[in-house]
């Protein structure tokens, strides 16, 4: 039997004690099956004594990461820090300069720095591993790092942060405000102090570089990501969406347009009985197209402690079996730079909401608008019962502004803004036009 | 650059063909990011001359199989023949003896032969790959192998005939019968002339011999696995099951229980908004319970010429990048012994339809009969309108029979069964009653 190869994780939060325990549970097992055992053999942490599920006291210890990341006594190192910048960052470029391969689940850090470290890992023939870093438990850096690789990729999209789309979810089923279902998520421990790095679509949009790098052969870059998370998704817009047969989801999505990679992470209206509709709560899901395998879709859960330490285990065991591929498919130096999407010539559907005030001519008004971009209409809803559209009611309230909503037909971002801008300045409604995506899936 | 690694492809069927269209489109590109040019370099096939998509002039050619999977001119042997004995069987047992790495897209052959295959595989250090053997597209094979490794699997199910999936859909959507839309699926090249081969689930039977040795540690056996189809489903099963909150799928189930793995391919109850119940059509999915991933599942298109080239691709690739494995996971000699599935230990729910003579005390008899087996009912349905149930109405038609259909609490298989022949026995029924499996998702 080969020499065992020698594990040292350092963070010992949530995953990291998943991982020991996962070790605990099946490390012998694993051993066995793949014909060279895995052991764990030191570990880092803020505070040796904190008390833990899983013994460490029989693991080299280390006060500091970087000291982990250049020992001699280990040839896998586990970054389970997090945060793009400061111990994580010189952690792992420390271990992948001694001869390390390095294991991640930081999607930060691979959205802003995944390039110069894939660069150092290919120069030294080391891996760089990051299943986990995109949606937890579901082996989808593998499927397109390996099983899709005989594929063009003309689409990637996904929900890829749970705690969003149990927000959403919530607000669906119970018809509550965003405010309300983000309070009680935060009590339930599924939404941070600060809820702003999930709400505001940031942690969908790290993972989303990750899946364009891997999906497109091009640079990982946060930067180029069109963002918008979802809090201004009102209980309004979730009842329009489900009667005319939609349900929002905030959707990472990356595409092959004419005007190049078109990478976006927004509210997203998607059809009630598509397999992304029906992915609830803290789940997370990954659509991928290609022009052979067709539309495969992966489902499972996003984060936790023990489907992450799953996702890490595999990516140990790939290197247990001698398996180095290239971080992101495509060696660094073929990589292609990656810029920013031109959300302007984003073509599809669009939902539109309006609050206009019910005065005559209200209505036409705004019809002429959107004719005026050529952009046309495959549906019309006004939510005030008994009522006419705006501008056209016999018993008029001139100053109640009512609810109007619309469903475009295949248009331009740079048009419908065109026109939402004109219907805004023509002083008809009472606050900004909600407008949402709707993806054809 | 490394040496090109050298492909042999026998058979030249639709499969095959969009192999050789996957090669003329991605081939070069492939090789570049491999680090290592993947060529065919010889073919096989049964008519040399017959017209196809892509030239094959510049290939070497070969009448017979066996000879080109002895050739010195190919590294990797490629079988896309067919069938579980004959040439298949013969032509890669000579690759593997001759120490050509074989891919295969054969099920059957897996199913009946794979423990001695993979024998010969390891014992000569050679990869038997197969990814395209279960669910075309889906990488549902890597995924157990490699990606949910960490994992003790619990269960592991799904959609794995096209052919199946795309009848049942549509008797639901159109609510006719089960001959005529098999008729129009033979019409429309769905279904094969002979169709017991998917319709009576063996097709399923193949695929789910192999995932269960690849999630439990099992020999692959068909012999081992409980097998109905779906020729008796009927539109009022279909139509009760929508009543109910229910779709009917044939599911390939392999589950770890209490006396052992439990291998079982029949039609299945599952609830209306699962993801399984949303898989329409000819697609495929397949569900994975990890004791640390938790529930992954996998979607996408189950055949077809360009997924299943596709998924041969990818182990083409993982051999080029020098990736050989164990083709079940745990080396032969550890695989243990598969026995047949004690259906009759089987516990769960049932949906019962039976077809009752509308006559005094008939339904008191056949609840005693139920009682007797200690089975409880969650739900009960009789579908004549404004009737009463069987022995109760008012104005009874004594020789009309009248369908009733019950849902049962979780009992056991055997008790079920001998329920069943009981209410069978005393004659207040005018045909077998239909019993349907519910699979608690």
């Amino acid at each position: 039997m080969a020499k065992a190869l020698r594990v040292g994780i350092a963070g010992l939060g949530v995953v990291g004690q998943g991982l020991l325990e996962l070790f605990a549970v099946h490390g012998a097992e694993i051993g066995a099956r793949c014909g060279r055992s895995i052991e764990i053999t030191a570990v880092s942490a803020r505070d040796r004594s904190r008390t833990r599920s899983v013994d460490i006291s029989r693991f080299a210890w280390f006060d500091d990461p970087v000291d982990l990341a250049k020992s001699d006594g280990i040839d896998v190192f586990v970054e389970l820090i997090g945060g793009s910048e400061g111990a994580a960052k010189t952690a792992v470029e420390a271990a992948l300069c001694s001869g390390k391969h390095v294991v991640t689940a930081n999607k930060a850090l691979l959205a802003r720095h995944g390039v110069p470290l894939a660069r150092l890992a290919e120069a030294k023939g080391l891996a760089l591993n990051f299943e986990a870093a995109v949606a937890g438990g579901v082996p989808v850096v593998k499927t397109l790092r390996e099983s899709l690789m005989g594929n063009q990729i003309s689409r990637v999209f996904g929900i890829l942060n749970g705690t969003t789309n149990y927000i959403l979810t919530r607000m669906q089923k119970e018809g509550r405000s965003f405010a309300e279902v983000l309070r009680d998520a935060q009590e339930a421990g599924y939404a941070e102090a600060d809820p702003t790095f999930d709400i505001g679509g940031f942690d969908t949009a790290h993972k989303l570089a990750i899946l364009t790098s891997l999906a497109f052969g091009v640079e990982a870059s946060f930067d180029a990501i069109y963002l918008e998370g979802i809090e201004t998704i009102t209980p309004a817009d979730i009842e329009a969406a489900d009667e005319l047969g939609y349900r929002i989801k905030l959707l990472g999505v990356a595409q092959l347009t004419e005007s190049g990679i078109e990478q976006r992470v927004h509210p997203t209206m998607t059809p009630k009985h598509s397999a992304v509709a029906e992915v609830e709560g803290v789940t997370n899901c990954v659509a991928i197209e290609g022009d052979f395998a067709g539309n495969v879709m992966l489902i499972g859960p996003g984060a936790g402690a023990r489907p992450t330490a799953s996702s890490v285990m595999s990516d140990i065991i790939d290197i247990s079996r001698g398996v180095v591929l290239p971080p992101f498919i495509t060696p660094v130096e073929f990589l292609k730079p990656c810029e920013r999407a031109a959300m302007r010539a984003h073509e599809g559907g669009y939902y539109i909401r309006l609050s206009v005030y019910d005065r005559t001519g209200a209505f036409a008004a705004i019809a002429a608008r959107m004719a005026e971009q050529c952009i046309s209409l495959e549906a019309i809803m006004q939510k005030r019962e008994g009522s006419e559209l705006p501008g056209f009611a016999v018993r008029g309230m001139p100053n109640q502004p009512i609810p109007v909503m619309m469903i475009t037909h295949r248009t331009t971002e740079a048009a419908i803004r065109l026109a939402l801008d004109a219907i805004e300045r023509d002083g008809h409604v009472d606050e900004r036009p909600q407008m949402i995506r709707i993806e054809r899936l």
